[in-house]
């Protein structure tokens, strides 16, 4: 700690690092406020909190890169003084996996858990993406039953819902990793020896949002060049292959057109398919009558579509199937570790993306069922599924919104220092804490500065009155207080409502005894004005 | 993630890193509203939330090494891309100090914030210690003045008791180091060439609590033995310069036997220091006097003196003089950063220790002036102040107490599964999701299991009751419900009050229309029973 002190010669910058940032109190409170909703949601759904710590043993994250014997460059790590490896987590879905496996025996099965918390990428940074940021997850272990899956989604459209976003304004969709697995083991690549190529197309069919059916196809095959010149390197399909998934993520795309009217409608626009939409429910019938024509004869594949039957089933039975809840064969996340269902929350209102085009929100959530996370610790089948909301995205999205809630937090009242000598300052540290005891806001002015200072403190602090006590007033037992939100109107030039003025003068002064009373009736007068009252 | 999938051969153990924990739900509820308390006290002082992130330049946080280029081994480290170290803080406070130097001009002054967060220490874990931890922080940086450390000291004393400490209970001690720095500069440890003698100074201080007069003594001299033979080296201070520290730390001591009593007490028990007692006030005037005619020639130490006086004034006019807040020159803090008054508080009430002694439970916050934290970033004085709640010890405070809030969760309603086909499933899924919309916490069975297991999952969760369909009910559109806490006193063997048995059977049918209302019913009958209603 030599360097503790500094001087000017070597004095250190104050600076973020690259990547991080910090909270002000409107986010931090607007934040507060959306988990909680998201909370009793999750609690509604018999979930519980658990939470695991942000540092983990980083072969329990999974992320030792092959066939070396240090970390991923994607997650921060560092070595304990016993030289094994540990990492910050890079989401919450892998230290639960550790959790469960680690105390398996004491859990109820199956076990629901939601937890909320930070995680880090050692990631490039840029415009929205940070190396920390929140993620608020749940997750049910220790189930196969795709039931798991159906309530997992049913419960987005709550969550989306309870923080403010209207019905129709979202949609969530569901597909089955089966079905897509099974396309890609008829078209030649199954097995291990073929995982790295289906990450690939994997990652190829999730950019369907960002490039078009268009820029898909060149990710599938040799790859495709960006405006600023890069070259993304494709999957080398050939044109047959390509062909075939081709026809995959067409039915994603019909899907998309039904799902842009809102509600259970009738729906009769896309014939190009061959399918002619008559309500969502029908459309779902038409739907699975096609994946099974088109994939059926691939065992996986058909698995993978009664599975979706059957959660279609029991979304339509608690009536989620209302445009809510929606299966989606375009959905496959990009992760490799789901093995089933996956289903990710979709915002369908539209805003300027950076370089002013008029797009979708898109995806705040997702989630799927990962069977082999926890088995790995264990050695035995532990079937699991769970979804992540990123925070700060449905953060941005409720901003978009103008759904943030901003909890009207008022601000600190300023009792002034008039006089510096330690006996005034005991009087109006008693002012002080007499509004606190009655639960109001306050605080004395620390700084060191004159009158003007003190004012300008209390504007920026926003502050709804000032108390002062200069000799004069104390001679006669009594107070100052000025209104800042009248003083400020009246500034304003807003002085032709004689009456409010008469009734609500900007600066009046009352007996010290009833000093919290005077400043709760300002406080409150300004309350009302701000709802409208009169 | 080629090692992901994992097979029985080389799996991979599930094991925590050591010295860190994870968290669960009744513990995380608990925190959840004791620190919404601690909150709403910040909040009435006029205090607003800031958060800095996990991460810092590890030069930021001011812990390189002296004369090394690597990070300190307290701190856990690491390089980033561009080589620059990082590190994970290990206090609020640094970061805070980094995040005010940065934003300096956009601040009101003086800022009053507050955050709470999980820090990190890269040192040996052992019983209660963790390397992952959290604190609650409040500061106010930017005003020289001691009326912040006052306010500061009796902010302490107001959320100790929001949080449901007794006042009697607990003591805020306030000293300055200015006085402790004038003793060190009296007895020749002045200058930068003494800064690591007098960090031992402070820290064998530090021990009064736990080694008594005489360890603390040994600490100063030649060193100390403890029981297991290990041995602490000394400051090395001969015996004139021990005896005249050892008179400081004696004031400290007289003022123990003062707070043995509870509120403003008569108290003359202690004539041995030659001053007798004879009330909080008399005993402050007292101990200045007595403090003046030691060290009052030490020009440090004689503004400390002032200083002092002048935050027993303003805590005496604000009332916090009645045993809450006192002035007691034992207190030292083990930071060497502190530059004037510091402070902690106390809690008075005896537990036993790992030892099975009784002990006092001790210090459960602390903090202090830090004057030269945000100067080193901007090369002019930027004073500060604050303080830190260690937020598991006081969770464990609150435990002894029994006054850890555990808010009355209700157990969700378990929707048992008795046919698994997709229809019935989707039967039992809207029932699920009728009691939901009812606000009612609820789930259907997931699991695999029969019957059997499937009522020992409700019991395991506690769910109040679970809900059966079977194809009998079915036909009659009927439910039954079984009430899990009735069952339980059926089993019991409580059956004499056939009265009670009558009016609340454990298992009874309705029409499924009528499922949520009696769900309700069932609810409300328990919870009226455990706040012990007839």
């Amino acid at each position: 700690m030599a360097d503790k002190a500094g001087n000017g010669a070597d004095r250190m910058k104050a600076r973020l690092p690259r990547g991080f940032v910090d909270r002000h109190a409107g986010d931090i409170r607007a934040v507060d406020a959306m988990t909680a909703k998201i909370r009793e949601v999750y609690e509604l759904y018999g979930f519980e909190p658990v939470e695991q710590p942000m540092v983990e043993y980083t072969d329990a994250l999974g992320k030792f890169l092959p066939d070396q014997d240090r970390p991923n460059e994607g997650v921060f790590s560092f070595q304990d003084d016993d030289e094994q490896w540990l990492s910050l987590r890079y989401d919450l879905t892998a230290p639960l996996a550790r959790f469960v496996a680690e105390n398996f025996e004491q859990l109820p099965k199956p076990y629901r858990s939601y937890r909320q918390g930070w995680v880090f990428r050692n990631e490039k940074p840029g415009p929205g993406r940070f190396r920390q940021f929140m993620q608020f997850d749940a997750d049910i272990v220790g189930t196969p039953g795709v039931a798991a899956d159906a309530e997992m989604a049913m419960m987005m459209a709550d969550t989306l819902e309870a923080v403010g976003i209207k019905r129709g304004d979202y949609v969530i969709r569901v597909n089955n990793r089966k079905v897509l697995d099974g396309v890609l083991e008829a078209i030649g690549l199954g097995g291990d020896e073929n995982a790295g190529r289906r990450l690939t197309v994997l990652r190829a069919i999730d950019k369907l949002d960002k490039f078009g059916p268009e820029g898909v196809r060149l990710l599938l095959g040799k790859g495709r060049l960006d405006e600023s010149g890069d070259f993304t390197k494709g999957a080398g399909l050939d044109e047959e292959q390509i062909t075939r998934i081709g026809r995959f993520v067409d039915f994603g795309q019909w899907q998309e057109f039904a799902s842009d009217s809102t509600g259970r409608s009738t729906q009769s626009t896309l014939n190009e398919g061959g399918v002619d939409w008559v309500d969502e429910e029908a459309s779902s019938r038409d739907l699975f009558a096609a994946m099974d024509a088109s994939f059926g004869e691939n065992e996986v594949a058909s698995q993978g579509i009664a599975e979706l039957k059957q959660i279609s089933h029991l979304v339509s039975s608690a009536g989620y199937d209302d445009g809510r809840v929606k299966i989606d064969p375009s959905v496959v996340r990009g992760l490799e570790y789901y093995t089933g269902p996956v289903y990710e929350a979709e915002l369908l209102f539209e805003v300027p993306n950076e370089k002013g085009e008029i797009v979708r929100f898109g995806s705040v959530a997702g989630g799927g069922r990962y069977d082999g996370l926890v088995s790995r610790f264990r050695g035995e089948p532990v079937p699991a599924t769970g979804f992540s909301i990123g925070v700060s995205r449905l953060t941005a999205a409720l901003k978009n919104l103008g759904k943030l809630e901003n909890t009207e937090i008022v601000a600190p009242v300023v009792v002034l220092v008039m006089d510096k000598d330690t006996e005034s300052l005991g009087r109006y540290q008693k002012m002080v804490s007499e509004l606190r005891k009655a639960g109001i806001r306050a605080e004395m002015y620390l700084g060191g500065s004159g009158m003007k200072a003190q004012m300008k403190y209390a504007d920026r602090r926003g502050a709804p009155c000032v108390v002062i006590q200069g000799g004069d007033e104390r001679a006669n037992n009594e107070v100052q207080i000025k209104d800042l939100v009248a003083g400020a109107k009246a500034a304003e030039g807003i002085t032709d409502n004689t009456e409010w003025r008469e009734s609500r003068p900007a600066q009046f002064s009352v007996k010290e005894s009833e000093l919290v009373e005077a400043v709760r009736r300002v406080i409150d007068a300004q309350a009302a004005e701000r709802s409208g009252a009169a």
